[in-house]
């Protein structure tokens, strides 16, 4: 039924399972748990069970882990024949990511004594690193097989931690909620990478690349746990007490204007006044991206929903302007418009973070300063983190379009079973299908791919 | 395609905007953060970041959040072509209800040198507000514009917060899980709105008003969450410690007793004793709703049990018998039947409530009695306070009628672009429409609403 | 339309209202609130509001909440015409089986002066042992009647209650995440029933026995759910600090090594190297049951990822190898493989708990082995827990067999309305239809059971 190139048969066990084989060994010889999960280590320190990390840290992951794999898996099943591919390659790419993730933000980011120590942080960070392969998922999606973005994962985690790791590190950048590292990052990548794979034929595909009614519907339940949980994402790795609240307020408060502005602006931009669903389930989250890295500044609730009202805006005149501009002249082909949710909105974001840095001072954080800005001091002052900001900005830009370039080079060759230009956007190629709805009384099964290309 | 009434091209994005732009500079005016969400006025009291509010009230926010967005947008989506409109405008109207709610509720419960201050409670109450609004909607799905529901919460939000403002601060009520100034108010207010708006004619939609197989399961989800977490939502601004507990286990048991009465009365009113999804789906959430007001208090696991029993038992009576006579006799046309889950189990709830604080004592509540009771003591007994929960009760009632009677008279005015009686329950009119599923190997379109229109 | 056999009109009423009526009044001499959530206790011996236990037990409780009613309830939904009985009768289930564990559990895990106190941990518990009821009702699925399952519920719930009790009391057994009292008791328990209520014809049902394209999406949300919340599942009735926190962090990267395993041997046994949903939806889960023991001993991510690793393999391949062999040979119909995903898992599990156990030393865990192993001491060596745990599962295993066999012949009465072969896996013989989808402009409706019997 399928013909070679899509035939996953031995590729993708090989690789699932040597990747996997791969990843035990490294975490026998390199993982160890923390002061806080360790039975022998914590017990020698501990004050009070209570006060383990876990507590403390542990919903917020729950939230970001929703995120990740309810989240972003559901956002794409809008696709009408690709719902299993949405849900079931995020699903895979997600769970290979956060192991991958574990280790190279470990190597990078401080091993002790040569081992990588693991507890929630982890697992938060980890989540995170994923998330940013994810929203290059979105770029691609429909266009390219699970090998593919195995592959992907593997270099995009690895520039990911590098990039985080000299954001953080080297130039002392602040990006608690990933404007930068992750949404700007993530949505640069993978447009350099669909842009690369760019296909001059996908027109053959496109009565599969739309959406129908419930797979609007279940795109939505994406949209909505998204949207809930941004303020548990921007929050989940701030400095405890003051920090973590003021940034799950912020949020808040910018994904409600952000709200605001994407329905008032998808109905002005059609010609009927007619809200579509593409703006509601994406722009109306920028508002979450775009508070990514001042979220836990004191950027105020006013501040976060002038910034949420801009970030709505902005994704919706993408989606409407930019976006069939970017594929007719840029040839990106960008299935879930990811640069306008996660692009635009990060970089939005990244400038928003650069400017609420410069105005930081101790009359307006009193000791609370090192929290947010440990940096800042006599010496460094907040103009000199504004700048090392938008410093880090570059950085990211830089890594996420030649990583991309080079990683979307690396894809194109023949070898990983991605769909032709006829099969995209289809879940039989990789899938075994069931049979459809039962319908006046006749079971039918789904076209065969051949069938479908026949049709094409 | 659209005709002019309905047309939303300028309309909705004036409103949209115009309302975002107003909270905006309101919030710039008014809003600051709190002693929990400052900086400099966190570090300046505090004594251990753990001890911030975040940790003891986050986690219930969130839960009490996705009840807002997931639980009443998915419950509304069973009907069979209103799932954009059902998930979409409840994202809508709630964005924009949870910042006004920030301003009114701010306002009247205390403004700080003219300045609101906001942490998570002022979050969670905003949600809470925010709930009752979206049970008035629920009384007029399908009927109305997007327009007409944002002018509603407008009117909604502001009634809402005095009225709470009159119970809590004036006659002392409790009422944290909101059995009557959330399920009481929001349901009368949306039946006296929907009598204003009684169409006669609405049997020419009644083909759409009703659900379909996957409508149903959809539903599902909401009423699933909502069941989840009505624990969180009675105990999210209680006293911290054995309050809190104590609401979320008695709300827990309430909700299982009241299950179990839901599907035993489902199918024994049914002729051929089978189970109705309409009951499943609302009934059995009315224990939530009927603990709202005594579960904070020590109703006893034993005592929710009952209350929960009933609540399940009179719900499905109502959605049986009630219901078509409020229709056929009272000309009130409730889409979702709010009040057999949201109008009958809050006085209900309300009246448990006064009969739970009447039998208060510092024998039972020992020296607890002050987190729960805070008025009573020598000068206020038990029986007072039962009287101003009753009083309390009467006073909703009141805001919730006269505030519907006058809020439906300004609905009515016919510049809001509400649908024709022949096209309610219909998404179409307000949101580009994908394709159908295809089936059998073509694409076929939704119907035009003119189509639609000659069929009826 | 329904014949008698299958009509709920008087009997489930019956035992809907007449079992919670029982409960009701078992609760109100049995139950009390304990030392945090009752008023006058807590008071008394309180130091601090925030050390009340529900900080600390509450989000764990609401994760687990949600794994057993969406996660089970939607994992269910996988069949085309079962979706309202998969989440309907999951809830009714769920919410009988959850009162009944709390007196059942009470009783035998230690009465106060004749009463059971009841806290948040009574409410986790509860869940655990009705998420052993819903697995048996996996292996049922679609060939038994709501009635049929209160009566499993009720003797299912008891002999939980009794193994739990004889493991953890008697034996000294660890099974914080339950692979034994849970998964291996509610796996081999429902097979037994399920042997027992053999129905030779049942391929008259053949046609419904299998999913379609959006009951297989719906089915994912349950398996991500579970996937997401298994963590807090295992770690949710742990020691407070490093265990609860290391037990999470174990089931995190047992679950994703699980997943890679899952999707490399799904297209390894397909004959053209294409995922089966079936797969997806349950062997990505069987992870989260091989560390249901271990999960809290110091089994090191490297260890949970083995465990993971062959999790995922033994029930792919029970999937594709056993499951036929195991309906052929030994006439068990297990609808949704709960071999494959609870009951080798499950085993595997208490394997692996025995061995980790057999290693455990001060050298390892320090002064935290007290949390872990309370009972190791200088008489009762590591080896002799490990023996303790394999006696543990050997218990369990005889109480599930034998008790599955038991109860089937309770259940193969002739009183309970079950469906006729022909009409298994069939909503409509319980539920109220709604109307098909709108399609081609007429609105067509189900077809009824004796249509539907007449195509057999």
């Amino acid at each position: 039924m399928t013909d070679y190139s899509t035939n996953m048969r031995m590729r993708l066990p090989v690789v699932c399972i040597v990747l996997e084989v791969i990843l035990i060994i490294l975490f026998g010889i390199l993982v160890e748990y923390d002061g806080h999960t360790d039975a022998k280590k914590w017990h020698n320190n501990k004050t009070n069970d209570m006060e383990n990390d876990f507590y403390y840290r542990y919903p917020s992951f729950q939230d970001v882990h929703v995120m990740i794999f309810i989240g972003f898996g559901f956002l794409m099943t809008f696709l009408q024949r690709y719902g299993f591919s949405s849900v079931g390659f995020n699903f895979l790419i997600a769970a290979f990511s956060l192991q991958w993730a574990t280790i190279m933000q470990g190597v990078l980011h401080g091993l002790h004594h040569g081992k990588i120590h693991v507890g929630v942080l982890n697992m938060i960070n980890a989540d995170f690193c994923t998330g940013s392969v994810l929203i290059s998922f979105g770029a691609v999606l429909g266009k390219t097989s699970p090998i593919q973005m195995l592959v992907m994962a593997i270099f995009e985690v690895t520039l990911f931690a590098v990039n985080e790791y000299i954001l953080i590190v080297h130039l002392g950048a602040r990006d608690a909620g990933g404007s930068m590292t992750i949404h700007t990052f993530g949505a640069y990548f993978g447009l350099m990478v669909t842009r690369v794979l760019y296909r001059p034929n996908l027109s053959k595909s496109k009565d599969r690349n739309c959406s129908v009614y419930h797979s609007d519907i279940f795109a939505m339940i994406g949209t909505i746990y998204l949207w809930m949980f941004w303020p548990s994402f921007n929050s989940a790795i701030t400095a405890l007490g003051d920090v973590q609240h003021r940034t799950a307020l912020n949020t808040y408060y910018s994904l409600a204007a952000c709200t605001l502005a994407t329905y008032g602006f998808s109905a002005l931009v059609n010609h009927e006044g007619k809200l579509d669903m593409v703006h509601i389930q994406n722009a109306a989250l920028a508002g979450g991206v775009a508070v990514g890295t001042a979220g836990e500044m004191m950027l105020t609730p006013f501040g976060s929903m002038i910034v949420g009202f801009l970030a709505g805006t902005i994704s919706v005149l993408g989606y409407k302007y930019l976006s069939p501009i970017l594929e007719s002249k840029l040839k990106i082909q960008d299935t879930c418009g990811v640069h306008n949710l996660h692009g635009m909105p990060g970089v939005l974001g990244a400038i928003v973070g650069a400017i609420t840095a410069a105005a930081a001072s101790s009359s307006i954080y009193g000791q609370g300063i090192v929290d947010v800005f440990p940096d800042i001091n006599d010496e460094h002052t907040a103009s000199q983190q504004a700048l090392m900001q938008i410093a880090s900005l570059a950085v990211t830009l830089g890594f996420a379009l030649l990583g991309g370039l080079i990683v979307g080079f690396i894809l194109k060759l023949p070898i990983y079973g991605a769909p032709p230009d006829t099969l995209c956007f289809e879940d039989s190629i990789y899938w075994e299908m069931p049979g459809e709805e039962e319908s006046h009384g006749e079971l039918t099964t789904v076209k065969t791919p051949e069938e479908t290309e026949k049709l094409n």
